[in-house]
């Protein structure tokens, strides 16, 4: 008799939902709801570009229709029944923060906040804190800079105390109002297990380490420094930061009532501690010690994991390295290339829509061409560098067109550019001691582009394994689920208690087919690939004889457009 | 009652016919015609891409058909005859060598020749001889750098001496044939004039002095160079190279009896020594000393005199200077831009050709950003770089682009790319004391797009003044055969005679509306060009950091495609 984990999976335009056998991994069902208000679930205003906001309305009803459509599914099941699901994870973009009042309701739902954008979620792809963020960066450089190692060196406008802040500023009618501020994965978390105050919910240690500044050693930021950048936001801080943030194989909670009738699930069920989304697809892909998790979907996450027994330096350029954030016990490592199939699709949408010359006979033009065929080489930052450089306000450089460049040879380009910066960024985790031994990958273009993923093989230098999973983060919020099932079942059995690996050898694994270097094509790439650090170099590092460049063009442009700075295209961020 | 001249201009593609007011500039009559054979009148190989070549018959047939078609529209004018057409100017392409025998005949017309593409004119772009035209540059470093200083410092696959070469060791048959190799604009003379021997044809000193490093002080180059560098060059020179070339207000000869029956004009009618096609436009377009003269077609050239009695210092990265080239007593001075209109054609044929984005919605969208706006900046190097850098082998690069760059805003950055280009080459010129008080230009793009002007005028930030000809090289040939008429109506009369400058003055001239800058777009353009000559030097000169990138781009490309090398897109020119 089998036995399911549902996996509850938030993006930023839609939330899905898997039930998976916890023994085999099999799936039993897979449903997904659309976010209905907004642009794709993205509230924006024409006043400023910076806004971008989400209403956890949308959050609720998603969930229910995803998880009403994948039971549905999963009835065609033999022997499954909906009892049958023991464990519920979830996970969900961040920092997506949301100002909710002492009952855990969104302020968003009072009448009185029915017009105030200021009240909803504030999604992690709002910058409008960009002023707070470099605020943040600079006082933590000064007095804490043990803060900003493990954020890559700077505090992003896309991040929780930034986002607190900047409204602690411009919105004092919602801040009077609410009684504390917490992320999706939380608040959903809090929701589903009938929690009635902020206080009775478990903060995710994924969330809180990445853009919290939280540490197990020092807890969340001091107050005292906090009070330093705004005595407001310290007092803020003082009486609503929790001493303690917990891993995502802690129990949350188990379902409530409410939610199991309006589900059609059981009562009781545990219910996981959230994790970021990103970093719930590299469980789903299996992460362990020596496996690169490559995301790759809009843009790009690569998660690696390192035993906390083990020493770990600090690895600059690196998005984020927090304790217990992907795997209890170890650091959760995470870089990434801030766009990846949005480069693609706006090169395709902007520049190759010629009738008859649509994406999929672009892409097999392009995959006849040979390594170095074309002459070109691109830098792939038209949505600034997340990582090594850390760098927002970098854009996208092409070099080698000639009069005879065809859109094709541009498009490739651009696939091996995306390759090239995922080079640059194992590189420097293997420079650092953190080995990737295989690369798995998962995300909207795993399943879809051999071309693509044979670039990054060749590129790599090194096989590249696809997740079996449509949906890896779903499924990792699954194996999340399957882990709270046991921990509540076998509570008390032992300290140590079942493992994250355990359900992840169970649950999770990758397609028979992998992509191997053509060691031809590598030695080409090993040229090209040196030209490309020579350009990244030389415009992205801050003695680069290029670096003025890039900045000075975005200046002139938004002084001449007399825009707000921001980055140029929308900026890095960790959802895939 | 009127006098006309009548102008020929042979183009890459066609040749046209303009009859002209010698005393007012009036047009009474223009015509063209095709050269019929090849594709556009350029006849390749499949087996060798650097094959160019052109079919003298073409040469002779388009001549006729644009005279009689000239002459059957200027006798709808009244008061015109066609024996009022007192003088013939001629200007051509060039290097554009044809091997001819005793007789002046063609090789190519003769049967046993009529399979063999080496017995035809090799025209300018042909770029077979790539290799003896860098044996000759290596040669003349060490032994006469003079000989290199007039053509910016390296002799080109693209003239005289190399190709001649190259036919010496490639085509023994045709060079066992040939009595000698001519001009294509000094061959037409001598068709014309009726000359039965090469001996008897006049050289041209433009193509001479631009494409055969003859100078007046030493005459062609030495026959004992050009004998180390290969004996047999030296051995056909020996006899064969004549010790003077002619300014072009020199009378070649008269009207043939048998040309003047074919064309339907007077027998006797004199005859201008050639000119290069693009340095009659300067001709044409009003060019005296403080003038620049920009002819702007599928590249653009940059044309300025210097009076002789003033010092000139050698300018580096300027592709000629040639004494009396363009005006009898003046140094003619020329650079360029290899790719300007073909920039714009490839980008909008290839990169925007989607549906209602044609060409001229999408100037108009290009037209209504503001400088600075995009945030993109290009390097017009797609077809290499002819000045200053002078080096074939550079391409294309373009810096800024986001996810929401648009295809308007990339042709703003080329055409603005195109002005920034010119901008380094006018103040090369200013760097070494030739001033340029004005700027006039020419050719296919300054008759179309207003828009592409006024940014010519933004970054360069003085005013751009348009010929009114709308074929300017062809009116710059009849001004040469204005002067001829002079010459043989008043021989005799005085040392001085004619000038070029008095008939120029007479039938020239610009459109009454000007192009004026605009000090604030000036404003934003001198900080973008700064950012441009950053990106330049960079890419471009011989120490910059960047310099190896597009070169190994290329060379990687080269290998991988198996091609011998050449420029990225065709090399640069003179013709424009």
């Amino acid at each position: 008799m089998s036995r399911y984990s549902l996996g509850l999976d938030f993006g930023t335009s839609s939330a899905r939902a898997l039930i998976v056998d916890i023994a085999t991994g099999r799936e039993a069902g897979c449903g997904s709801a659309p976010f209905r208000r907004g642009e794709d679930g993205v509230l924006t205003e024409d006043r400023d570009p910076n806004i971008a906001r989400q209403h956890p309305a949308d959050w609720e009803e998603a969930l229910q229709g995803a998880v009403l459509s994948a039971l549905e599914r999963a009835r065609a099941d033999q022997g499954f029944s909906s009892d049958r699901i023991v464990g519920i994870g979830i996970d969900a973009t961040a920092s997506t923060p949301l100002p909710v009042s002492a009952d855990l309701t969104p302020l968003a739902v009072d009448p009185s906040f029915a017009s105030d954008p200021d009240a909803l979620a504030w999604l992690w792809k709002d910058h409008t804190s960009h002023a707070e963020a470099e605020e943040i960066t600079e006082a933590a450089r000064r007095e804490h800079p043990e803060y900003l190692v493990t954020c890559g060196g700077s505090y992003s406008s896309e991040w929780y105390f930034a986002k607190l802040l900047r409204a602690l500023r411009a919105a004092p009618r919602v801040m009077a109002a609410a009684a504390d501020w917490l992320e999706e994965g939380d608040w959903i978390a809090g929701r589903l297990t009938g929690a009635t105050s902020p206080r009775d919910v478990k903060r995710n240690i994924c969330a809180a380490g990445h853009k919290a500044m939280y540490h197990p050693s020092w807890g969340f930021p001091a107050v005292d420094f906090l009070s330093r950048i705004d005595s407001r936001l310290g007092e803020w801080c003082r009486t609503r930061l929790p001493s303690k943030a917990y891993t995502s194989d802690t129990v949350a909670g188990t379902l409530s009532a409410s939610w199991a009738a309006r589900l059609g699930l059981r009562e009781g069920t545990p219910i996981a501690v959230a994790m970021i989304d990103a970093h719930a697809g590299a469980v789903g892909a299996g992460i362990r010690p020596g496996v690169l998790v490559r995301i790759l979907g809009t843009s790009a996450c690569d998660m690696l994991v390192h035993p906390e027994s083990e020493k770990l330096p600090d690895i600059p350029g690196i998005s984020g390295i927090a304790s217990g954030s992907i795997l209890p016990g170890h650091h959760g490592l995470e870089a990434g290339q801030a766009a990846v199939g949005d480069l693609l699709k706006w090169f395709v949408r902007e520049f190759a829509a010629v009738e008859g010359n649509n994406y999929e006979e672009l892409a097999a033009r392009a995959a006849r061409l040979r390594p170095g065929e074309s002459g070109l080489l691109a830098l792939d930052w038209n949505n600034g560098n997340r990582s090594i450089l850390a760098d927002p306000r970098l854009t996208g450089c092409l070099v080698g067109q000639t009069l005879r460049t065809r859109p094709h040879e541009v498009y490739r380009a651009l696939v091996e550019a995306t390759a090239f910066g995922a080079r640059t960024i194992l590189e420097r985790f293997e420079e650092y001691g953190v080995r990737a031994r295989e690369v798995v990958v998962c995300g909207g273009i795993a399943g879809k582009s051999p071309f693509f993923l044979q670039v990054q093989a060749d590129v790599l230098g090194r096989p590249i394994a696809v997740s079996r999973a449509a949906e890896t983060c779903a499924l990792g919020a699954a194996v999340l689920g399957a882990v709270a099932a046991a921990r509540s079942f076998e509570r008390g059995k032992g300290e140590r208690g079942p493992r994250v690996e355990d359900a992840q050898a169970a649950m999770t694994g990758i397609r028979p087919d992998r992509y191997e270097p053509d060691p031809a094509a590598k030695a080409v790439y090993d040229e090209l690939y040196s030209l490309y650090r020579t350009l990244h170099d030389a415009f992205g590092t801050p003695r680069g004889p290029l670096r003025p460049v890039m900045r000075s063009l975005l200046e002139v442009r938004e002084r001449i457009r007399g825009t707000v700075p921001g980055s140029p295209g929308g900026a890095p961020h960790s959802s895939p």
